[in-house]
């Protein structure tokens, strides 16, 4: 359940609040010498550092503790951890006996009959930073492959005062083969929507043109072939059939605006009274600048374990 | 690959033009009276019956080799057959050495060095028949549980003369409990997206309001309590943190027109000569009042996978 | 739960006296051309055939579903059934509400509070036909990569007049390249023992010299070096950390008699009631000479999975 | 391939002399008080103490990093380290370029063309540390379930002056309810068996009376019924068709010696040259009374993933 992959596998660990988050990478090819300046750019993107991203301010600074023979990998598991060094989670104490609206406090108290109250425990997208690290591994040996992913901010919803936004993520997958993929629930397009969709505030998942294509009729949407067995548009993203066709990959991420708003908002306590409370935890006015190495994160990990197996 | 599912698994076979199609249940809880009458039901819709949609007529018979004492469920792997009673191989015959745009002929050859050129062979819409069986049998164990799945055609592309088109399901599932759905990546929302986009021809996958939250602030997006726990506004679909908060499931799938034209098609030999081919296969001119039975089928084979773990 | 392996893996159905027994092949590598009469050869050699092995005369003709074309692997599923032509459930019916000592009539009852009294449905030997096509279909893949499985009846209990006797059959694997398996939870080893203590009536496996080694010291027992990297002795048989190290595979498993005995047994109702009942179906005297087949089966299946990763 | 289990899942990772070992356990369940004594009691009991195991002298801290508020679990995973301030890493270096004989060191450099040479790396008992503290907490939810598992010495090879010796250890499940297992490929003992048999060192698992039984008839072998269940002996461990059958479960699990000897040995190099080299780590005479507590928690580990199903 925490676990993403079969043959590269990232099962990842930590509550926002808690003591630290890592994860252990389990199927990394033997014989790596990884880049830590690459992984740890890659954090400093997912940190973000402008007004409008977070105002949480932690160094993430990443130990390996295992797999790793210097700093060329062994192929038996890596388990890093980064610590939670600027955890406050005196700030959430007013939550203990409420869930916020928007936010997954409810839904894990139904399903544990617990929840960590300090800034949304496991829910929190502090946990993606696991992801990233594996994602960064991923990166690059997927690049030493001449596999490039590259995601971008498509839009953002339009910004009001004292108030968060959604947006898009546009990603892309250059240089993968055709014949990736595995029919019919091993399909690549399935598996990145899950990936992407594994997000914290995903909301949608665009494979090619999307939602566009339900409006059009079969000669607007095929892609027409050229000589070479490319085709003369993309519309499917580069998968047919579930399997890679050596087009780009592409495919857009909706994602929600961060629920936790700079006011009072009004929370729901176990004994069904709703109350408006001040919570002082420091949130993101905008969570979607930080999402683009999120999405080529899990993109990497997908691809990646398509390729393993 | 072709297994869905972890605790009640499908497992599939069948190519469109072979002998049969059909697949295994594995987790099938023990007990279970099956409604037969209602399976055949569930093939009906899936098979239509207009003129706009499939001119292949097939009975769809199922039979069930083991796993039912006196149609009673025992608890071990029901497996059953549909056999291809109206399988026309020879109309592919031109196809042998060219693959058409729009299909999976040209990535199953690169991924199998192989394909069946007999009308998409494993990748055809055929296979779909072996999800709703298992649908419907999973939809009948979650009923007696009040939990009940309707998809529906939401729109449709235009028509127009001589072509086909694609359109937009929607699908809402009622009575599931709060509290179902793993962290972190074992989301109910991923693992339906990671169903939907299984289905062949899906393009996009929307969660609740899906591509609509990328244009809102936290203020509109956010569904505000009420205080039985439910929420003012269903934004989300149901389901927060990847775990269903008990309101209605809601998501909404697209899908593109079918590929093959009711007229000659320029396809790609493995030569690189580019022919333009009229393929005698029947084929749909609008497959998309079909899918609501199938999406369905995924949906109720998610739900189900989630509630026996 | 029906399914063996990841990579290569195996789905069984069918009860002892239902319609048929079965498989789906998930994983197989493609643009392999079977040979069917190596199949059937496998088949014979289960079936058995002098006075002391199976009563019940089946030809156990295996059809085949999907996933070959011409005889030719897809890389797609291969579903195949053999059905029960054999079958007499009314043999049977004295069991209805009764369990036999040393069968799992008793224990499938528990675990799904119904079970198939006729002739042990899921849990009799005649499941393994299954194991034994996709064996058979293995050991072919394996042949080809110059690795070959061979197993025997190593030692059979005393006979004695009107009684069944248990036995040991040993297994040996040639040709297997030094590297395979994967610590700590995918130890080759580990996976044969899964795979043989998964054939019914197996009660012991022993890896090497197995039992005799925890009668030894560390000189005795440890395999010492030849300068080509093999070793003196194989007493670890051919593994070694969980991977093997480019000797032969060796391994032995034991089996009980079979537990239906040609004579009045004391089954147990469910009410409490022991009474002595003669069952009429047929059963075997001596079945460990049709288990080598099923045994190298289970180790083709397990090491055809290792090398598929 | 670093983790066990399907729905209580323990992954592992550490090297012998890397920073640290530990793991991840997903799927534990939420509102558990742990408590900790008892599991720095099973760490002791595999840290054993006496003469003649091991020289190597570490306190075993755990450090738990999340998935636990106030030491209850969360229903997260809960990842844990230990560190290994004891590691001599120096130890080693005269094997940099040589496999010692009854290792690992060879196979795991045939596997992924590096490996570990520090005391084993991966493949050292050291790992074994993380399945104890995941036993210990797996224990404590049985215990409340009124499930108990005991693992004792049966026997050992004879002791001989400046050597290793190997020996039996015997196990015991009481209290586990009938029907526990899953049929053909998800028996019990038969996960039971791939526990036991990723430990370390060992060489054979014997089901209930194992290897005995292939020496016997069917009227000695067949466990006859009592009224209430149960059966007269329990030649079967506990065990039929792959269930539990209500009577206690019990198996016995043989291992070699340790391998390196308190003395010069004879290792390779890769260039296939044999020398003698004495190794300067610290290593056991008697690895056999640190194992019970190993076994155990495989044990555990495996059962609690059968009934988490």
């Amino acid at each position: 359940m925490n676990t993403l992959g079969h043959n590269f596998r990232l099962t990842t660990f930590g509550e926002s609040h808690g003591l630290a988050v890592g994860g252990i990478i389990d199927g990394c090819p033997a014989n790596i010498k990884l880049d830590f300046d690459a992984i740890e750019a890659e954090l400093a993107r997912r940190r973000g550092g402008n007004d409008e991203t977070t105002q949480r301010q932690e160094p993430d600074k990443v130990d390996f503790l295992s797999g790793l023979l210097n700093g060329i990998t062994l192929g038996t598991p890596i388990a890093f951890i980064i610590k939670n060094s600027d955890a406050r989670p005196g700030d959430y104490e007013c939550l203990r006996e409420y869930c916020r609206p928007g936010h997954a406090d409810f839904t894990y108290q139904a399903r544990y009959g617990i929840h960590d109250h300090r800034g949304g425990g496991r829910s929190s997208g502090r946990e993606t930073v696991a992801r990233v690290v594996a994602g960064a591994i991923s990166k690059q040996i997927l690049k030493n492959q001449n596999i490039n992913i590259a995601a971008t901010v498509d839009s953002l919803a339009p910004q009001k005062p004292d108030d968060t936004r959604g947006g898009v993520i546009s990603c892309r997958v250059d240089g993968l083969r055709a014949g990736i993929g595995n029919p019919v629930f091993g399909r690549l397009n399935a598996a990145l929507a899950f990936a992407a969709m594994s997000i914290p505030s995903a909301t949608a998942f665009e494979m090619g043109i999307g939602t566009a294509a339900s409006t059009m009729t079969g000669s607007e949407y095929v892609d027409q072939w050229l000589p070479d067995g490319h085709t003369v548009t993309n519309h499917c993203g580069g998968i047919q059939g579930g399997i890679s066709n050596g087009m780009p990959i592409e495919f857009r991420v909706h994602f929600h605006a961060a629920p936790t708003l700079p006011r009072p908002i009004d929370c729901l306590s176990s004994d069904g009274k709703i109350s408006t409370i001040e919570v002082k935890g420091r949130h993101d006015l905008c969570h979607i600048h930080r999402l683009p190495v999120v999405v080529e994160a899990m993109t990497a990990l997908t691809i990646i374990d398509f390729l393993n197996t």
